[in-house]
């Protein structure tokens, strides 16, 4: 009975989540699934990436409570459409789908949803995204890829982030990038720090290739 | 009809959570739910935690795949009854209720429940739990509480661990604490260092009163 429910969500999902996609497709725009732990660092990718690419864009922030994400976005001139879930523990097609409506898109290229901060549900929740992202952040430890595999092996791109504090906690890349390999072969993973700009660009690079 | 189903869901969970409650007392167990995000610390704190104190324990892990904490735990000699929740983002009573089946309990005066790393689905789940504690970390930043307030809200401890790394981060000790008190009004709230032990002391002399 459980699975039969889950099994209905994620079918009506798939259904608005390819009106999404069709509708950003006409739109001409690059949508991205961010999705991360709590606190990995979402938002700052996300300035840091809007403020160093060169091209308009969008932002649609997903919480379950507070516009704490939206406000620091609009703080650096960023505008951002919030969606509060209400509690619910992850993005849904349907939810997009009014935050969409809301969107000024004029000449717009890239689209980013900021997802809840959540390792494990929104997994298996098609947005209509183009590219799901995930973010990890070196704090978090090296076990994640093992610990959560659902959601890196749906990754088209893994982040890991806040590499400035390699030197003070236990992290073992090798660990990591091994654990990712197993479920996901081909990824390709950066390695960045939001709060020293290292490692922004490479990333970059792999972005504008969808953009172009 | 969403509603609906949840509301079964843990109206059904609470039933299980009763007996596992009933069962537990009688074993005269003090049984702890530690809630967390990913990588905060959950396995790190048992482990001081249950190295420090002189009392017979027992230790519950959740995961949604892998065995690493229970891995971590049995290589320091704490053995440690492992559920997998085959994908679910938080155990439920009726997990519990198995694993305790698994239990040695001897002459055990305290059971550790570590929860999956997720800072929302767990919150309303009663396991049959004395306490539910909550584990922050600083790196995952000081704006959690106002963004995740259900699981700081049904909190009877919170912890905030990896003190140590506070030079290195941006991290507002005063803002967490004000959004901690908005919700959550006398919450005790423990600085730790599961690395360096900063801190373990004061968590150690709330957690006997409730031993003695």
């Amino acid at each position: 009975m459980r699975v039969r429910v889950e099994s209905d969500v994620l079918k009506k999902n798939k259904e608005i989540a390819l009106l999404n996609r069709s509708f950003l497709k006409e739109k001409g725009v690059l949508t991205i699934n961010l999705m991360a732990s709590p606190g990995a660092g979402k938002t700052s990718l996300i300035l840091n990436t809007l403020t160093t690419l060169d091209v308009p864009f969008a932002v649609i922030e997903g919480d379950i409570a507070s516009s704490i994400d939206t406000d620091t976005l609009k703080s650096h001139g960023i505008p951002a459409v919030q969606i509060n879930t209400g509690g619910s523990c992850h993005l849904n097609a349907s939810m997009v789908k009014r935050a969409l409506e809301q969107v000024t898109f004029g000449r717009c290229k890239i689209l980013f949803i900021e997802n809840v901060g959540n390792l494990v549900c929104p997994a298996p929740f098609d947005l209509g995204e183009d590219l799901k992202i995930v973010l990890s952040s070196i704090p978090e430890g090296d076990d994640k890829p093992y610990k959560y595999p659902q959601i890196f092996t749906v990754a088209q791109a893994i982040i890991i982030n806040k590499i400035d504090l390699i030197p003070f906690v236990d992290f073992n890349m090798e660990k990591y990038e091994r654990g990712v390999r197993a479920i996901n072969m081909k990824v390709p993973i950066f390695k960045v720090s939001c709060k020293t700009g290292e490692g922004i660009e490479e990333w970059m690079v792999w972005l504008r290739k969808y953009l172009s």
